[in-house]
């Protein structure tokens, strides 16, 4: 639960009998590697912050390959949102790619929070801020980048990352085509 | 000004003294029709509020074509926050697309802004939110759709815009081929 402190103290200031108000909305859980905590059709009503291990955000395309939009690693936060905001079911699967633990919250709880203490407005105003920031450089990235350079940046960016995780869940995410992944395997890159 | 309280007023409640406070700290601005209000390599300081019109944010690619990444119309919010937060250059343009007019404010009176009304800092959560939520979703269809799919949905979901906006704007902006492009004036689609 410190972690999460200490995360927020980041960005806002919150006094010892506040942090036991947070920490009274989350609960904590850990899965095994390769746990599914969300599923295509369901309503998403959690939001996870990943204390240790790694989450990512897929979906199953019509050809039924998975595609990976999104990770979320150590002091991350992560959710389906517009399945959260509209309850509506969601298109998304999430799933542990090693064993994670995380803090769990759901809407409910969340909106309690908020209205207790709306210091957190702030807090998730700025979390949400820099999350839709990176989101618009993605998608410029996805526009204009070749495989090969999207590669090389995700690779320059988040090389500790990028050992972590399976290749072919980064090909996903890079939208690598076959032929760049077997340049890739081939060393050749 | 009435238009941005009344949609502040669709999240939070505002009081006719708090809706004052919020107008002083906004300045409204007239552009003509492709005028730039942000270009590569200056430091993105502004958010803009579309009371009338359409703005785009683009970026010039390497072989010198301008790629739409986003359009505002009336309600929506506009700017690089990469550039603003990190007050990093900016690789975007934001220009309008129409005569437009908008409220503008800067990276300090936003500042203090969220100081003296921290009411505020839900608004601009649960905007973020939503924005965030829909570039998840961009994200999916981005990897996902091929163009004319991209094409149905958009023009299911805002066939009103389609009709305002240049279609080579649309074009870049859902990704087309050139012989997508063709199709479609052919009106093949």
């Amino acid at each position: 639960m410190n972690q999460l402190i200490e995360h927020i103290r980041k960005f806002i200031e919150v006094d010892d009998s506040e942090s036991e108000i947070i920490a009274s909305y989350f609960e904590r859980e850990s899965f095994k590697k390769k746990s599914l905590l969300l599923e295509e059709g369901q309503i998403c009503d959690i939001q996870y912050f990943v204390l240790k291990g790694c989450l990512r955000l897929y979906i199953v395309n019509d050809k039924g390959t998975e595609q990976t939009l999104q990770f979320a690693i150590e002091n991350w936060w992560i959710t389906d949102y517009m399945s959260q905001q509209t309850q509506n079911p969601t298109s998304f699967y999430i799933q542990t790619v090693e064993n994670s633990e995380v803090l769990s919250i759901d809407k409910n709880s969340m909106d309690d929070l908020l209205a207790r203490l709306p210091k957190m407005e702030r807090y998730f105003r700025l979390i949400l801020q820099k999350s839709y920031a990176a989101s618009q450089m993605r998608i410029m990235y996805l526009y204009t980048q070749s495989a090969e350079e999207r590669y090389r940046h995700f690779n320059r960016l988040q090389a500790e990352f990028v050992q972590r995780i399976p290749q072919y869940m980064l090909a996903s995410y890079l939208d690598f085509s076959a032929e760049f992944m077997s340049k890739i395997r081939a060393g050749k890159v």
